[in-house]
């Protein structure tokens, strides 16, 4: 059973307890890595040379290389491009078995991580589950709006994009074409920026000559953040550069208005209704709900504190990082919810617990800051490292330069560079295929017999 | 409303109608092509200069290039290697129009193709939709036992190949393993040899370090031909080597076997009971339902006899070609149901209906035989061009060549070059990715108490 909240010591400050795991000597340590994500990936890799023995469980069989995400959304990649089985990561590595499992809970004292359908034991612990979407308590809106965490998300996002040109193409009703033309991107944050971008040149650039009774080039796209502007991480220039490029793209972008209502049919902002056939959200991201289950108090945005080591207050056997951890570094900086944070992170948590085995003390977490990236589509993006801010074809250099390098193997790196290379020469988009039912979105609707010639 | 049974002439073998289309002469006339797999899409591509008006309709948005499908089950290739939108096929030329649409029937005496959701007009029609699987009256077999038709199809059966070596790792009953560990093909035509071949390939070489509970070479792969030789199509001295090939691989060949009964667990064949996790059914082929929408009498398995010049009999102005058509060339064969036929007969029809708009008769289709060839997996194939009979490694490399030139699109080409190179040599499956729930075919199993610690 999980500890209740009264029996969990208060995060400490000061000097803490150094670390005494119960381990029977003969066997190798324990370690159980939760979330084969950014975090999970880099602590397993980390620790496979050690001598330990490490299980690392998740509910895919895939690491999914998700700033990459939205290109298979919007029909540049496709998914054995952005994500790579888990085991043939690991395939020569005998001391980390990867396992096909849901964690539910964690039992803090008795060392043991719930699954679905059974239990591990751990002597050492990282947990790095990542973060879910949220609607932020209208999750009556997701059935309407999807979002964009896996691949399944992408295909389905990608599905209903290609469908909508697909039934504007037979639709001679003009409102209701207008209608599945216009695609509403909620959340201005960069998954929302490059959502539209990346739509917005389809329509204009991709699908031009591939359509006859419609012009893609009608299609309106929306952005919208209830925010005063995009990308509010990044600084104000690049805020402001990132607005000018999308309109530039045709994007029609709003801020300071918060939506009010999503259906399959609009959405609703400021008291006025927008048709729009294809609605897709990119405003909430939450912690993992399985921060919950560890029965220690979360911070105001449902994540874990923990200490400055990374480790869980009163737990030195378990580690929390990546978007679950609320966590200064040494430097004192609040951690954001970005990728190479949870690199580093798991890498750090995965060095403690080889220092711990080791009888030696744990190390504070020091995030060496890489800067952030957001593209907007092809040749443009915004770059923010340490004081140099980037805008237009360098930064846009950069962020492909950056996302190649760090995919994770090498069969992707030159499949996805040549993809991009073709894309990039011929405008093709070969990945542009529907799975799934072609009536699971939008109703058949009667065509009036008057309108049929014209069809 | 279609012409009843005893409206429709019989089939004419001698002299026939010269065709009288009533046209527009200030419009182009219009052809409708239904389907675009290789009979619809070389029709198309035949008539992409004439001065017609072309609509293509397919309920799909892609060309799929069947004879890899097997390749994307076995997680080899990705969808996107095979498949090829229709769009960007024809982007280029304006005369032809293609429609996301199912056609449901045909009015033969209007001339009109009824859709699920509208109707088009027709002067000429080519029906090319192809073929769908058949249970032989055992549908209830389809959950249990999934075809290998679309897409969709292929993604399910890599999933279920995967997740079954994925249950295995985790499983700690012996009997349930060996369960999980056996993959039944039920069918000995090419596609059920191309899939045990695979299936084999795939547990000895390619998983073999990825798991560390479970040996993948325990798989047991069963191929199972109610028929008295595997590839019957194929001369008999061909089926033996196929035959041989497959047991050299560790696949467990059983000819002349009817399968009794099918089910998620077992299959039961000659009054014996497998245990079988994974099964996949290869063995049924039936021509597409839209032919009984005809009101034509039907052959004894389901196609529409057609004239020698591929048109319908009493219809000059209507075409079926493909695996619909039952069809004797000039020469007295009767057609095969293989793509090189369909490519042909597409070409034909369509070069037939351009020379009736240039008042010019039809002419009797010939068949160019170019072969029959099935591979076996890496590096071995049979193939039968005429009186040479081929195998092993220069059966295979003629397979890989004349597949790879017969595919849609340069990007393809490079791609699946580049990708089975790849595979070849690194005996990597980049493509190997689980979508979908992971608990949708096999049960959350309560794992004992006393096992838990092996796993």
């Amino acid at each position: 059973m999980p500890p209740t909240l009264a029996e969990v010591p208060a995060p400490t400050a000061g000097p803490r307890p150094q670390p005494q795991p119960v381990l029977d000597r003969s066997a190798p340590p324990r370690v159980v890595i939760v979330g084969s994500g950014f975090g999970g990936l880099y602590a397993a890799r980390q620790l496979r040379r050690a001598p330990v023995e490490v299980t690392l469980v998740d509910r895919r069989n895939h690491h999914l290389f998700q700033p990459l995400l939205y290109q298979v959304a919007t029909a540049v990649l496709s998914p054995g491009d952005i994500a790579y089985p888990i085991r043939a990561i690991f395939r020569g590595r005998s001391n980390i078995r990867v396992l096909l499992a849901e964690a539910t809970a964690v039992d803090l004292q008795r060392r043991k991580v719930h699954l679905r359908d059974g239990e591990l034991d751990y002597d050492y612990l990282i947990l790095a589950p990542g973060s879910t979407h949220t609607y932020f308590g209208h999750n009556e809106w997701e059935a309407s709006a999807p979002s964009l965490k896996s691949l399944e998300d992408a295909l389905e996002v990608r599905r209903r994009i290609l469908l909508a040109f697909e039934k504007a193409e037979r639709e001679s009703d003009l409102a209701r074409r207008r209608q599945l033309l216009t695609f509403a991107i909620i959340g201005g944050g960069p998954t929302g920026v490059e959502l539209a971008g990346a739509i917005a040149e389809i329509a204009r650039q991709v699908m031009v000559r591939d359509f006859r009774s419609i012009d893609p080039r009608e299609a309106r796209v929306l952005l919208i953040e209830a925010g005063p502007r995009l990308l509010p991480e990044f600084a104000p220039d690049l805020s402001a550069e990132a607005r000018r490029e999308l309109e530039h793209k045709g994007v029609e972008v709003r801020t300071g208005e918060p939506v009010t209502y999503v259906d399959r049919e609009q959405i609703r902002l400021n008291g006025q209704s927008i048709p729009a056939a294809t609605t897709l959200w990119a405003a909430g991201v939450a912690p993992s709900p399985l921060g919950r289950m560890l029965g220690v108090a979360l911070d105001r945005r449902g994540r874990v504190p923990v200490n400055v080591d990374l480790s869980l207050p009163g737990h030195p056997e378990v580690y929390v990082v990546g978007d679950l951890a609320s966590c200064r570094d040494k430097l004192g900086r609040q951690m954001p919810g970005l990728a190479p944070v949870a690199m580093q992170e798991g890498r750090h948590a995965a060095a403690n617990i080889l220092r711990a085995i080791a009888g030696r003390p744990p190390r504070p977490f020091r995030y060496f800051d890489k800067g952030m990236l957001a593209t907007i589509g092809r040749a443009a993006a915004v770059a923010q490292i340490g004081p140099l801010h980037l805008s237009g074809l360098v930064a846009w250099w950069t962020w492909v330069t950056v996302h190649i390098s760090y995919l994770i193997g090498f069969r992707n790196r030159l499949v996805v560079m040549l993809e991009w290379a073709w894309s990039y020469l011929s405008y093709q988009r070969a990945a542009r295929l529907i799975t799934g039912d072609i009536d699971a979105v939008y109703p058949v609707r009667e065509i009036p017999a008057e309108s049929r010639e014209a069809r």
